[in-house]
């Protein structure tokens, strides 16, 4: 027997605040409007707009994939914050948009490390629908919390493009990214031993179709799936925060409630029934409002269609949804669903949506879903500290672009929308390929498709960070 | 502002003795002779079975696919190790066997649990190649020593199908899944603090053809990327050992050293790779080979591929292969490359190659490599206690019945091979399909596809555990 000396437990105590030190969110240059595609679609006007909720849909060319996406997020966070590449420890990429079943969008990162050396970088790729994104945040403060981290800090980036076949489900698509920095002394900190998840086997939306990037949906089970995991994951969270001393948790102890958004409607509606569950859980004796009372009896697990309750609590809820959820929704109903980094693109919603002396000491919900399915309910808190130079107001500024950003897009007739979803369907697979799509709408820092190989080798290149486009 | 009362640090040490707490293996039934196959294929005999170092491979019918290897796996080890599904409160799955892009094989395994009601069950599935397990595995230990760990037990699970098209790379391929319980007080402890990564982007083996099972490889590359990860991943643990003390640490600090396993003689090429390490870094005055005084000016990154370097270091280790490496190959061997489960089925082979008072406390050393590439260096340390009723002792026992299940498989002619191979080719994404391969052959308790219907959703069943069909 020999030893090497290396094991050992040795005193310990986790870093303080370990949260999200900055985020950025990219997403494309060029989106349709949902009013335009509601006309060209021959659909009853507000359909997209009214019905779902969206305003614009962003979409990309055969000029973009999942992995130009991740390196431009990554890129730009790393300079806009200057975080030098060897400050990374580790790195994990959330994705449903999978383009290779066996090289990581994690590995194609690496690019962005190599000429530092640093390539001692824990993490991989994540997978669960929407989800994937959550799945790596949470690796990310684990390792920060473990025996493992060495100190540097955790990188979780998540990226999609959905897709969908023309039909009913085509206005639901966007594309986007997020990269987030994790680390301790964070001004947005995430709540320890309350992260309550609820996991199950479902086929409600998933992709077997390996050749296609649009999925297979069951609508309705989809939206049942959805609501039925808020319910489960809400009533564990608050199991989880009474066990910590904080009984009776309620909405109101909240100052945003985010949700991941497959279109805006749904997450107006995932408050009303986060309304209706505490209106449930009220014991007998609380108040009980009046107009709600013939709703007492209500079953959860018999409500998810049930019109008389949705409205009932979509109107109580209504002065919540304008406080606490709806400037998490900018992105969404601008973008569209980016799938896993759509929960993220609501936190940098919230978080510009006001300033940050308003922003400090806040305590945000998050609800993370992943058909299939995955979901978590989880909170963090916004450090009280808006100082000049302190964490919080860094974590501004790296967001102070995201609105002009949104505004610098082009607008794309529907007509040229739907001939780049067939020039994407031409992309899939094919090897060796040349893209076509413009690199004049492209914003500035941009990674890009230059061309796919005989064998399938991808190559990237990017755009002139000071090019002037019309978007710079 | 509000406050939900849930944040606060508060003390807090790691637990004691993280690691594996139990784990099992799940191969097919059914393999083909590589001797028989280098007939079959009309290749001169030894190419395989020597050139390769592989004895036989198993494969698996359109009965199986990725989700009913790890619903096996799974469910063994939990009806093994009396665990119960409440018990566990984290899973995660590594695999490279993709047959859906957005739906994991993680939420295709809460099936299992659903009657236990246990749904809060954090992680989804890894993916980078064959390293996706030792993501899964690094995870389920992160999350162990977090703030969000609640004494329930991890779940590690990997497997994976590797099949290639006709031609030379065909022999190298296998089946499989492993399933690890992970926790604190554990038999074989993972060291803290020394595990080494080395990530890089590169194309050396990859599966952009998404409606395909084959991987595109490019062989060459593939060696001289995994033997300089291998290069660079020992380094850097040896750098983190010194830091913690343990100056000067060599193959000797080691009573075993397992790889993941490409094929067997890659396996033994590489610990004389990690003696060519060795033997560089002695310093100055300390005993040097005379037989090996000629390479004291070899370059690692000259010598990937040097016939001389290579046979020198192969004849110089050949005594530690057969002690520390050797051992650990029996499964790679007769069951070929599982990819994600490889290195996992080292372990296995290693931990039942001799009795547990010859294993009691020892070291052993572990490296996993996935192309594209993702790739760590890392050690345990097995339990010196290998009393009755033991932690150790239990592990062993769980593992009893893996020799006679190596030895229980049926025999399959190459011819039967090949056209089983077809059928697989025809099952992909296939919907509605109904497989038609036997079950008669496969072994008690095995998850098999019962069918796929017209919307891809996947239904499996399961072989009765007391059958007696040939292997019980």
């Amino acid at each position: 027997m020999s030893t090497n000396g290396v094991n050992g437990d040795g005193g310990h105590a986790w870093p303080k605040d370990v949260g999200i030190l900055a985020m950025d969110i990219y997403f494309p240059s060029t989106f349709v409007d949902q009013a335009e595609l509601e006309q060209h679609d021959g659909v009853s006007a507000g359909k997209y707009t009214i019905g779902l909720g969206q305003t614009r849909m962003g979409f990309c060319s055969d000029r973009e994939d999942v992995n130009s996406l991740c390196l431009t997020v990554v890129k730009r966070l790393l300079e806009k914050t200057g975080t030098k590449a060897t400050d990374i420890g580790r790195m994990e990429v959330g994705t449903e948009t999978i383009i290779d079943k066996s090289k990581s969008v994690k590995s194609v990162l690496m690019q962005l490390f190599a000429e530092s050396g640093n390539t001692d970088m824990e993490g991989v790729d994540s997978t669960n629908a929407c989800y994937g994104g959550t799945a790596a945040l949470f690796n990310s403060i684990n390792w920060i919390e473990s025996s493992a981290w060495d100190g540097r800090l955790g990188l979780a980036v998540c990226a999609d493009i959905a897709v969908y076949a023309a039909g009913a489900a085509r206005p639901s698509g966007g594309a986007g990214a997020v990269a987030m920095l994790v680390g301790p002394h964070a001004p947005l900190v995430l709540d320890r031993g309350v992260r309550a998840t609820h996991m199950q086997h479902v086929y409600d939306f998933y992709k077997p179709d390996m050749s296609s990037e649009y999925p297979v949906v069951d609508a309705k089970l989809s939206i049942q799936c959805y609501l039925s995991a808020l319910d489960t994951c809400y009533r564990l969270y608050k199991q989880k925060a009474a066990k910590r001393g904080a009984n009776g948790l309620t909405l109101a102890s909240f100052d945003a409630v985010l949700f991941h958004s497959p279109y805006c409607k749904l997450v107006q509606k995932s408050l009303a029934r986060l309304a209706l569950n505490d209106y449930l859980a009220l014991e007998e004796g609380q108040a009980k409002l009046p107009e709600l009372e013939k709703f007492k009896d209500t079953k959860l697990e018999e409500s998810y269609f049930d019109r008389d309750v949705e409205k009932a609590f979509m109107a109580h809820s209504q002065p919540m949804f304008e406080s606490k959820t709806k400037p998490g929704l900018k992105i969404a109903t601008n973008v569209g669903n980016m799938y896993t980094p759509s929960l993220y693109g609501g936190l940098v919603s919230y978080m510009t949506s006001q300033a940050v002396e308003e922003l400090a000491g806040r305590t945000v919900a998050l609800f993370s879903y992943g058909s299939g399915m995955a979901s978590s309910f989880f909170s963090l808190r916004v450090s009280p500290d808006c100082s000049a130079g302190s964490p919080l107001a860094k974590f501004a500024s790296c967001l102070a672009d995201v609105g002009p950003r949104l505004e610098a897009r082009t607008k794309v007739a529907p007509e040229e929308f739907v001939a780049t979803l067939s020039l994407r369907e031409k992309a899939i697979d094919s090897a060796p390929f040349a893209p076509v799509g413009s690199l004049e709408q492209l914003f500035p820092g941009t990674f890009h498709l230059v061309g796919v190989d005989d064998k399938h080798r991808r190559q990237y290149a990017r755009t002139d960070m000071a090019q002037q486009n019309g978007h710079a």
